[in-house]
């Protein structure tokens, strides 16, 4: 199959792809989880040019961690924080890649995982109110301590920032010229690094961008034809854990409003996602899937996951 | 000038590009350091193809530190704290020359920050005898609690660690195919991410590559003309430190070997940048060139560094 035909799947890897719920995360977790995701992935490289993006929560979480545990050396701000857990989990993604498809025995395929950062508004509401809640939770003494602001979660008390709804991704003309050149393109992670753009210059801020925003805007900018969520669940779900929890096959904007007035879906977990993928439906009238991990494959082929029509 | 006829520079940056002697570190300082050599470089993107590769001395330092104060969370490996230096680092840079190309009013040019791994060989004799200290200095009762090989420096006790011949870059085809379609592209930070090739896996190590080796090797594999090694001295400086010391203008491999000889170079400093620079000239029989930070320009058209004949 030429290039020019090969459609662009960009796949957005959920947290739980690195490290599974109650897992400690050490390194060969994280290589290990990533078994299941990439080796699919690397098998669909043959009939879709590709693109990934991923989240960090919990690698971000440790490394700020690792920050307040130390005090001889200058802490950095959150965005180089993100910037770092892109370079590392940017390199486990790729190494993997490259394993899947060294095993397949295909040597050809280039492919890059680039820094990435994104455009938001320094206006954005979110910057006054900050609301998510990142990293560690601290007792209520601990937390008396913290230099930032914090809110009470059924955790304990947890740093709160502001999650900016992304504007433009800072790289999209290089990303997009690279899947043109079929390249396997990792980018975007953590939600991109957010920085807001004053006068020639752009500024880091403190803050994070949620994964799914940030990865369907991109889907947008890049002119993706399939836009792929892969998380921990089946996909969006109706009364999700109850006895008559059902997995939502197909599903309309109309639908999803609807749902989420109700409150069907996670706050923090399931509803930025169908957000995300019903935001990118709307604006390109391209495909959109909410997947299990184990079933990125499948859900290509509409045998699993939730579609947004 | 078209890009066929640009020619290719590769600038390796020192890590005193980022943080002075004497300096703490903090990200302003890193950010308005960053300032000297992103702009030379920026104007030299008009005439040149562009590649750079930095040091991740005191960054990776630093991380090390903070994971040791911190026992909540697993410690990573040596290799994953050098692919975090390459988040946080290729975004200062990527950043720092987006806003020197902004002041300059260009905003057509692509730029990227690529993850870059290199592979080494286990049987390096490096891995037998760990001879390379990094990190920060402990006291011996400190360095007696410590998990790995320590030696004795000036400074006080320090972790060592292997630094293996850097045998390839992985991503030398995706380097090269940017370079043809002239992205500036940032890679191989920290002297790339250190692995070894067993059957069809590539598996971090704990080591770190010398950086100018690395760019030296990079250099040759992407075809650079000139290669230019940037750091805190002007150049190569025969009686350093005493009242006779003077720069050399020019240098064959025939008297640097004979300086190395004499030890007229700091071995962990100066030596390697000369090494890296007489190697990456007999192997193309294009043009090296040491120089300080403030002069990257200058050093373009034999106005200041040494120059490898």
């Amino acid at each position: 199959m030429s290039n020019k035909s090969k459609p662009v799947l960009l796949i957005a890897l959920g947290g739980n792809a690195l490290i599974k719920k109650g897992q400690e995360g050490t390194i060969q977790q994280q290589f290990e989880n990533l078994r299941v995701p990439i080796r699919q992935i690397a098998e669909l490289s043959e009939e879709f040019r590709i693109v990934i993006t991923h989240g960090n929560g919990p690698q971000v979480g440790n490394i700020m961690l690792q920050q307040e545990s130390c005090k001889k050396v200058p802490k950095l701000p959150l965005e180089i924080l993100v910037a770092q857990t892109q370079g590392q989990i940017g390199y486990m993604i790729e190494s993997a890649i490259d394993e899947a498809l060294m095993e397949m025995g295909i040597n050809d395929r280039l492919l890059v995982s680039l820094i990435t950062y994104v455009v938001v508004d320094k206006n954005d509401p979110g910057f006054k109110n900050p609301a998510k809640p990142i990293g560690p939770a601290f007792s209520r003494q601990e937390a008396s301590f913290l230099e930032y602001p914090t809110m009470v979660t059924p955790k304990g008390y947890r740093r709160v920032v502001a999650s900016p709804e992304p504007l433009t991704i800072v790289e999209k003309r290089e990303i997009q010229s690279l899947i043109k050149r079929d390249f396997i393109v990792i980018c975007c992670g953590g939600g991109g690094i957010p920085v807001i753009r004053e006068g020639r210059a752009f500024s880091g801020v403190d803050a994070v961008i949620d994964k799914d925003l940030a990865s369907a805007l991109l889907a947008e900018e890049v002119a993706v034809d399939i836009f792929i969520i892969a998380t921990d669940v089946a996909g969006a779900i109706l009364n999700f854990g109850t006895s008559d929890q059902k997995l939502i096959r197909q599903l309309t904007k109309e639908s999803a409003d609807q749902y989420i007035h109700e409150g069907q879906f996670g706050v923090g977990s399931m509803q930025p996602k169908v957000e995300a993928a019903v935001r990118f439906v709307n604006r390109t009238g391209k495909r959109a899937v909410i997947t299990s991990i184990k079933d990125i494959k499948e859900s290509v082929v509409l045998r699993a996951g939730t579609e947004f029509i």
